[in-house]
């Protein structure tokens, strides 16, 4: 049984930074799919912007104006909503939180923030993500306007 | 090399439907979570109902006024935004959506609905839920209000 409790205990200490480097690698890798479509968005590149969601019938963007069915339907609404550069004005996401809930899937909370000439926008998001053999995609994107953030 | 093929065969079709069972298994016990959640809030219980959401300074809950943090967060914006049992009202879901993405994290999308003696409010949620030792429980509900829902 000695034998056995040291073999365990030899596997625990070989388990657990491993799957800390894997926990590192995939919020990096979720990080620079954030970057990726933050950047594209700003030089208004918008088929960039959508590779970063899932391509599937059963992806969802959920906003004040409800729930958008699938790839094509947030990609609508998107064009619907931002017609042009002027209307997608800069955008910068802060306080990003990426929470692991398996080695293939995550929620990232942050805020978001749109400059535009008319003025400025901004929110909180929750993004469910999975990793795909394409890499990590979007499946469910909720946006929030805020527009008086609660002081806690 | 046969053996090894129909071994591996027999396995995956152990495997699936045990696969299938458990997650069935897992979405009724979500689902039972929930109608608890919503038996609690209309009878006025919220101390119930705050029993489904994850007892841990890290849960959170995203609305129109921004993110409010930890259990402790969710229940103070709860008694802030409903003091009494005419404001809490009477509360229905629908069309709820459980996507499992481990055997022990799950995200609901749903739709609430909200009746009051002085009229009725509604929109869309969606919550992280995950399977501690003690039963699935919400670590990130992220709710909106939508007035004129998009007809798709």
């Amino acid at each position: 049984m000695k034998r056995v409790g040291i073999l365990l205990f030899a596997a625990i200490m070989i388990a657990m930074p491993r799957a800390r480097a894997t926990e590192r690698g995939s919020k990096a890798a979720i990080r620079a799919m954030l970057d990726k479509q933050i950047a594209a968005w700003n030089r208004g590149d918008l088929d960039t912007f959508m590779e970063t969601y899932w391509n599937s019938p059963k992806t969802a963007y959920v906003g004040a104006n409800g729930i958008f069915r699938g790839w094509q339907g947030v990609l609508d609404r998107y064009k619907r909503t931002y017609p042009d550069r002027k209307a997608m004005g800069k955008t910068t996401f802060s306080d990003l939180e990426i929470t692991m809930l398996a080695p293939d899937a995550a929620v990232i909370l942050g805020h978001w923030h749109l400059e535009r000439a008319d003025g400025q926008l901004g929110g909180v998001f929750s993004l469910v993500v999975r990793k795909f053999p394409e890499g990590w995609r979007i499946i469910l994107d909720h946006t929030s306007r805020v527009d008086n953030p609660a002081k806690q």
